[in-house]
């Protein structure tokens, strides 16, 4: 399975009055890092937007173990789980400094024509490099 | 099962380069929707807070079907699912304004106590309300 | 001067570990304030975008008196102030549920073509309208 | 005058649909930008915080030039403008890959006691250490 690890420091504004990292950043926690894992492998999701694919969301599911705190870097480690026609899926696994789970959670994004705004395969250029990552 | 609507409009900032509103903010929705619906049932999320008890977030799982549009105004539907010694369930269901599902999911919280983060069982004046809306 | 006023409840989303709404959400607020402003004049700012015409910020300023707290249910009591040929300025003020002044600020925003992003006249049927307004 | 500069990459949930990043994405920024200022002179602001004293926003001000757009680097250089009993104050200047300035602006924040949310003078050993910068 591959992997790549993006490193966050939580921001004041991702603070909430309960002191805690607001449930609802990850979800940007997890982009940053999925695209980033994506680059990695020489995938720029600018790119390709810019070529007219999409790559929306249609599957997030979490689960909080600890909090994570201001100021704090915090380590989001993603993994390229599986590839289809339509759908790419990563998995997740936030921790903290002192390498303490915090949350772990998964995506399935579609690939999707910017135009049409209907699902498309997977550009095979992109096919490619994710394939030969399981062999 | 207790239910409860809530309306909210989609603002500029809550939309991204795809036009579409970003796929995190659903978590911010979702927690509008279940403190409405908290508050509908004579249940003050911020008077809980000021008596000591948290409501931090253990599972969060959504799906997206279709997205919602900038200036639209959706609909988040809550109910009200279960309810344990130290935990409490709630659905969600987001629709559009011609009524199509645009995505549904699930928050799972947990009493905590606000001084030593520990899980604490459910107030029994919570308690109460929410065991007579299931008979 | 024309007026309209908006009503928004702070989101837990919103708030920080100071236990305030942060302080750079309100460009979120302003931003409902002036879009609902325009549409009460029966501008809409979304059709606007659609005919090909962006209307990007190129000032904001804020000074804060007051925090915002968590569930509080906020005025935004946005003012048309300015139009000139290229550009349109809004002021606005923020109060709680006992009309004290949280803050205040202004925004001036640019018409912009949305294909060559160069700053182009406010449309004819809009300046119409806010011109009579000051007459 | 002191000057620190940080480096951040605009995050798709920070774009809008006018494929800008959105305006009021610049408080966290400028936020990010003068902590990390601060850190770099030995002060931590979660230090500040946690010995009773907050640091809240009383005026910000900010002048867009050019738009950031999705996953580009962009450089906020912050400086140390003005320390008075009561108040800082930092300028700001927003950077893109090429190095054209997107935007600058400013804040003033005051030093207010975590309990009674009274304006309190700045802690002497920052005042040491901010006034020495400035010989």
């Amino acid at each position: 399975m591959y992997q790549f690890s993006v490193k966050l420091r939580v921001r004041y504004a991702e603070t909430d009055q309960m002191g805690y990292c607001y449930y609802g950043n990850y979800a940007q926690y997890y982009e940053v890092a999925r695209v980033e894992t994506l680059k990695s492998l020489g995938i720029s999701y600018k790119k390709l937007e810019d070529k007219g694919v999409l790559l929306p969301v249609s599957d997030f599911t979490i689960k909080y173990i600890l909090p994570a705190l201001y100021d704090q870097e915090l380590t989001i480690r993603c993994t390229f789980k599986e590839l289809t026609d339509y759908k790419i899926k990563f998995d997740y696994q936030t921790y903290n400094e002192e390498s303490k789970l915090l949350n772990f959670g998964s995506t399935t994004l579609v690939f999707v024509d910017k135009e049409t705004k209907k699902p498309v395969n997977c550009p095979k250029v992109i096919k490619d490099l994710l394939i030969n990552l399981k062999s």
